[in-house]
């Protein structure tokens, strides 16, 4: 089983409109609402690959009650109870609190398929809520053959909440992987998490380098154990302690990238659990991802268009020397 | 006791943002939520000017849920229940549904003070739905003084409805007023309300017109007894069978004009029932409906400035010979 963690859950809301014109009245055309935050989006995409997962993380009010009800309702692999899948199941475990969890609203303009996020803030959680779910936590990260902790802090949480769970899920003996930015970021990854896998922006902000290999290494003296960046259209780039790779899909591919960090997390993560060697599970992660751009639905993936990218991602091992390289950019390796 | 009517009542949530960027991710600064919908909001009003209210429509899912209890919560008059006023009760008459009650979002841009509006269409009403809120209907306009039918019609309902709701009342004797727009406001003026209150784009639609006076005497050929528009910083301009007259504020008034309509109609409503002279009548409705734009909170009025307004707003009656006048600009009158 693999546990993720997301403290500041959502209730995704996403609206269709002909085009959104800002400062007059739009009409929405179609709503639709489903279980969102990072650690939920991870848990769709392991389920689909065939791993059991449990989710935590705070749920309350009547968006948590419409939340927890949709995650039941989507049965194995976050598809539709009568679909014909074989997907493993998602577990829910999340803490009830007194807030109400947060809404998110992405507005889908058809002529222009661009989307306008509008996120709320979160409910705050109380001291004797996180003590709760520290107690929980600690008997599910027992359990689990990795956790992911994933996306923002809720009001309420001490920034240092991720070093917290890194330290306790370390103490257990469990790989834990970290998803997060700015000081959460900052503070957990010297609890010397096995793996965190930022962005481009969220490594530039922690390492103050938009060098990709050389800020991927500073990430790693930092305290991650492997850090793989997420570099956008261009695909994963890893340091790890086996060396280091780059891994690009076969070509670039147009749609909503919404949820395609989340997949490569899910990638990298049932890699792990699955003792695939880097590359494999590079190649996993980067063909989740791309498919996730391409599918329909923002934060689904096609089926398809993952086995039919799998064995076409180019994954390439970098020279272990990043600063010599830096300095002599024409050296053939 | 004045009945209002809001087939599509909604969940009015307003997001507080420092800016509106579209195609981008925005957090929210601040959430906020009450029971809307144009008869709902008419109720708020009349219950500020002492009237006792009933409020019917239909209502469900969560959202409904959510528009109830902060109905109840509200306490008389729309204010929060712990504030010392002694305004009238509003009684929630809605009707249960399978559906769920729609949500409205303001999103407001908290440096310009624009907002942006995102309506979602509403719950499909099925047609044993519509037969149970016949029957409420019915009983309840029988004892009411005088009856409002507010806003759109949700998905499922014909679009003669409001003519049948029109002739529900007059059958029972009760005054009706109908503050539509499009077809509904076509067919159902000609089921002869008492007053109907278009705004200019509404009357022109209607009508074929731009010009006030002759597009408000054209809908009271089309079946209103007394057509009363509302034509924004302008003021109103009514046709009534005792004769016309247009009301201005005394300047100009700046603000947030969500909710002036139905303030307005508020105030038309309540004149109405207390059968004050049209002029006082409109008198009232103009300065509710600029007290309206001058409150901070969208949808509510300042009561200060509604009693500093209410003397000073000018009506002047129009003279009986439009087509003339129309023909003779220059003439004096």
């Amino acid at each position: 089983m693999i546990l993720t963690v997301t403290l500041n859950t959502a209730l995704d809301i996403t609206y269709r409109t002909a085009a959104l014109t800002p400062h007059a009245t739009n009409r929405v055309a179609e709503v639709s609402e489903r279980p969102g935050g990072k650690g939920i989006n991870v848990a769709r995409v392991l389920a689909a690959l065939g791993h059991e997962s449990v989710v935590t993380g705070f749920v309350g009010g009547r968006t948590g009650d419409a939340l927890r009800e949709l995650l039941a309702a989507e049965g194995p692999g976050g598809q539709p109870a009568h679909a014909a899948v074989s997907d493993a199941p998602v577990t829910d475990a999340l803490v009830p609190i007194a807030g109400t969890t947060r809404r998110t609203i992405a507005v889908v303009d058809e002529t222009t398929g661009d989307t306008t996020q509008l996120n709320e803030p979160g409910p705050t959680v109380t001291p004797a809520e996180w003590a709760a779910f520290l107690t929980s936590y600690e008997g599910l990260a027992a359990r689990a053959d990795a956790v992911a902790l994933c996306g923002s802090l809720p009001p309420g949480i001490h920034v240092g909440a991720y070093a917290e769970l890194v330290r306790l899920a370390r103490a257990a003996g469990r790989p834990v992987l970290l998803d997060t930015s700015g000081e959460p970021l900052r503070r957990g990854i010297a609890a010397r998490p096995d793996l965190v896998k930022p962005n481009a922006d969220e490594l530039a902000q922690l390492t103050g380098s938009r060098e990709p290999l050389r800020a991927t290494r500073d990430a790693r003296r930092r305290g991650g154990r492997s850090v793989v960046a997420s570099l956008g259209a261009a695909g994963l780039l890893a340091a790890t302690p086996d060396g280091s790779w780059r891994a690009a899909p076969p070509t670039a591919v147009r749609g909503n990238p919404t949820g395609a960090g989340d997949s490569a997390v899910a990638g990298l993560l049932s890699g792990l659990v699955e003792r695939l060697p880097w590359p494999e599970r590079l190649a996993r992660a980067v063909a989740l991802s791309a498919a996730t751009v391409l599918a329909p639905a923002a934060g689904e993936f096609d089926r398809e268009a993952y086995a039919d990218l799998l064995p076409r991602v180019a994954v390439t091992e970098q020279s272990s020397q990043p600063e010599q390289e830096s300095h002599a950019p024409r050296q053939h390796r």
